[in-house]
């Protein structure tokens, strides 16, 4: 049995439990998950005994290629995909169909209510972003992989770093490698902020050169040539900074193992985040880490679980989470750590490898 | 005044036509257009008399920078967006609030309704994409920039194609190209598709080399420095190829040509497709046409207004849409040839400027 039929089978239990005989995916990540299948603009139809992906001619071949023995219903040029859902769930005879009412859109749902009016919609939002929290073992090699990228694309691009470098170009680069190294390309458009920039936590890149700002944050990920994503920051020390910087980053540090020791099955998100925002508070900088400690990681960058004070949900053996938390200080600059940990059943594994203790954040620019 | 400023107020005449004395904009591409501000996570309310940006402390500094003079909302970690909605709501008095039903999920409705229930909620979904449909003066020049972007890094790789070249590494030279002249990248990952794979209207590029297939499909663009978008395809006849697919590249051109003449203002979507979609199924190749004939481009690759035979709007002067018809053979290979038109007064310009006749596709390998 393919990995997608065995995902198919845990979305039919959560789909009988909820009470439908049909389930209606349109989110394309979770059709790609379900199916294999790598494009978008297609839906999946979820049946106690069948799939059907609902597209167009645009992907008939690639369908056929990337997810064989699934049914599929291609509608002709200038019919509307709510022509088709109505075509196969009047066809397979549903009458409860769920629907993904997390990321399906009011007006999209309201069409669906109105043009296939013999259907009960059942919302069951947030049904397989659950299933994909929870990694199975080719995932984690993915995962593995995508984080073996951004390491080695990593790797080359510090060696090589000069101080006339601009973070735009140092960016670019990361990306070159990971290609090069095999992969798609980064997971997000790399965050490389010198100096006082380094304060943003979501900076975008400019044409300023790494110079003799002192501080230089680095916030990349690869995407893996199957679409898994990885996410780590490293913070560069490339010249002289200020004690106060120093110090921040050793506190940083501290309340990132901290949170990281706390990973295991069952400690509540919530938990996990207190332990590093309780380092940070300690140390009277409580109000400069202004974010979550971490998400999860998977075909998204960002998905479930967060890694939040809001999120009290137990962590599951087989979720990869970021563990990444800040301290900004506005204009003089700022320091993240971020690792991607796998949770075990006897604990957890750090996935990532790169050092990161301080005497490692020496950085010589050639 | 600024241009976010009128396009702020062109919205407020349409959320008061709809009688809302509030709007609430979700979508973080309309958030941007409307602000300037380019981070994600952050939502604006429209008021009559101002506006503000709800966020996270990740993004104050950003925000101060990008959309100075717009008043900011900045809720704590661990605080609901929900939260700063209600509380800036019920500050203003706010009653009837818009919301973009064609983007916002059901379940964030649903927290809407139930959460801010002092107001009511009014569907105005499309109105920021109504507004966006129709480029403003700084928005074409950033078009043709990005056009501009597409056009040297396509002629730059072009001129050093080799057969040994597999698809990825044309499309990462695409990118790198892109980077060099200025962009951000590219608008999409480029479809590079050899010979029969040119029959695959969204084939992802693999490690194939270009070798002596004859034939090459490129469809790239190019992400301008300020996010805006370029769409192009080229066929590239790198060697000996069927007389049959000689005919079919001359009668999509044909076809291309004839749709682009019938653009002007008041000219509808679904005729302008027409146009095109006979002169191929004249030709008894009208099933191998299986997508609609462009669609607008902007802030995103894929906006209003789209030319299909659904779509029986009419153009308007400011519109900019990709006009990219194709006939594709399933085994045998594919012809598609795409630019960007801008509608004019006067009828219509096209930004695009690459040579695409017959004899202009010959293309020596290296």
């Amino acid at each position: 049995m393919s990995r997608y039929q065995l995902r198919r089978d845990k979305l039919r239990r959560l789909m009988k439990k909820s009470g439908a005989d049909g389930f209606l995916v349109t989110n394309f990540t979770n059709v790609t998950y379900l199916t294999g299948f790598r494009g978008d603009d297609s839906f999946l139809i979820l049946l106690p005994d069948g799939e059907i992906v609902l597209s167009d001619p645009r992907y008939t071949t690639q369908l056929k290629e990337e997810c064989p023995g699934v049914d599929l219903e291609i509608r002709t040029p200038g019919t509307a995909m709510i022509t088709s859902i109505r075509k196969v769930l009047r066809r397979c005879r549903c009458r409860e169909v769920g629907f993904e009412s997390n990321s399906l859109t009011v007006d999209l749902h309201g069409a669906l209510v109105e043009g296939v009016d013999d259907v009960r919609w059942v919302p069951c939002g947030g049904l397989v972003e659950r299933l994909r929290m929870v990694k199975d073992r080719d995932e984690i090699r993915s995962i593995r992989k995508a984080v073996m990228l951004a390491e080695r694309a990593f790797g080359t691009v510090r060696s090589g770093l000069r101080s006339i470098d601009q973070e735009r170009i140092v960016a670019h680069a990361i990306e070159n490698e990971i290609r090069r190294f095999g992969g798609r390309g980064c997971s997000f458009s790399p965050i490389v902020a010198v100096g006082p920039r380094a304060a943003l936590p979501h900076a975008t890149v400019e044409d300023i050169p790494i110079g003799d700002h002192g501080l230089l944050l680095i916030d990349w990920g690869a995407d893996s040539p199957d679409g898994y994503k990885s996410d780590l920051t490293r913070v560069l020390v490339t010249g002289k900074i200020s004690p106060k910087l120093k110090r921040i980053y050793q506190l940083v540090l501290k309340a990132q193992q901290r949170a990281i020791e706390a990973i295991r099955p069952g400690a509540k998100c919530a938990d996990v985040d207190a332990v590093a925002r309780k380092v940070i508070a300690d140390a009277g900088f409580g109000k400069y880490f202004g974010h979550g400690l971490g998400h999860g990681i998977g075909l998204d960058i960002h998905e479930g679980p967060r890694l939040s004070a809001a999120n009290s949900e137990p962590l599951k053996a087989g979720m990869v989470v970021t563990v990444e938390p800040g301290i900004y200080l506005p204009g003089v600059g700022g320091v993240r750590i971020e690792d991607d940990v796998l949770v075990t059943r006897g604990g957890h594994e750090v996935l990532t490898n790169l050092p990161k203790d301080w005497d490692s954040a020496a950085t010589q620019l050639g």
